[in-house]
């Protein structure tokens, strides 16, 4: 019996082998399977049952390896790839912006979309799973916005004092529900290209 | 006992007079908690057993009223008013722009996010749902708007074939959520007055 075996239980060494054979690639596919269901029926209606379910494990397993619902819903949003937007750097601020769409599709789209919708209303209930929601959906755009902007004004693009630049952010973030909302449809990237030529470069008098 | 009382039976004489006691305002009340309830919880967690105890009417009586949570939630959001936006023509897209958000205020501006945030998942699930949360949110904004725009390309204000007009409702619809994922905290209308200066009337080259 080793030091980590606090109550030096027969019980906890058993707890503790079957917490280990939860193997890193058994997780990531829990998480996955977190993650279709909250696309499929949001965040309320899914219950660890449908989990246990859809992934054939035990609810026990679910219990030994989060806490509640939302610890599991957030490590599944941080277990999630945000769109990969490093290295972009075409020269011109509109080739960026494009450059960044060609990276979208529209299925990750409509399942970014599907995510966020089904987590807006828990993520307000609670402050951990509205992090793990920024960072996945609002942290990694807005970091590199900053970034292409950044250049932009470096290379006389865009003048530093354009009143546009601080609310490039707010015009992208959440867009593809503002689309949903406004046509009954959801967005696709050739809207979102439409949509950067018509409001984003003018806003910022490129 | 007359011809409306199918069934001639006592008991249904009783119901008919019951269901005859939710008078207009009753209904009203009854509408006006069930949009409480649902800003706080969401409709996931809205029960027919919360609404009850809230107005203090029994289940049963609801269930008189509408046939599920989806029709009742419908009805409530039917009987929510817009914001008013008709009468509003100052004699350029600024000052209407501007007469727009006098007519919001910080507190409706959050109730109204908090209203969209927890409907946007039920409303994917039940279409009506969806058709009365855009009645409520974007189908007056949208026709506002259209006839503001319209003017300014009467006046000359904007040209007919600047692209940003057809996005102008993308651009608004929803920005309250986008500002509060952005941001981490609620929209007011001294951000949406920035928003309209720096984004929306550059956008349309005003």
């Amino acid at each position: 019996m080793d030091g980590s075996d606090r109550d030096g239980t027969g019980a906890a060494r058993v707890l503790r082998t079957r917490r280990g054979k939860l193997t890193r690639a058994r997780r990531a596919e829990l998480c996955t399977s977190v993650l279709d269901l909250l696309r499929e029926v949001g965040y309320d209606s899914l219950t660890m049952e449908a989990v246990a379910a859809r992934t054939r494990c035990s609810k026990a397993t679910l219990y030994r390896q989060w806490a509640g619902k939302p610890q599991m819903v957030a490590e599944a949003l941080r277990h999630e790839k945000p769109v990969a937007l490093a290295g972009i750097d075409t020269g011109s601020l509109r080739g960026d912006f494009l450059a960044v769409v060609d990276r979208l599709s529209k299925r990750r789209m409509e399942r970014d979309t599907a995510l966020l919708r089904g987590l807006l209303q828990a993520a307000h209930a609670h402050p951990d799973l509205f992090e793990a929601l920024r960072e996945l959906f609002v942290v990694p755009e807005v970091t590199s916005l900053a970034e292409m902007l950044g250049r932009a004004v470096e290379r006389g693009e865009v003048s530093a004092d354009t009143p546009g630049l601080s609310f490039v952010p707010h015009a992208l973030v959440g867009l593809s529900l503002a689309h949903q909302l406004a046509e009954a449809r959801p967005a696709d990237p050739a809207f979102v290209r439409r949509y950067l030529d018509a409001v984003v470069l003018p806003a910022l008098d490129v």
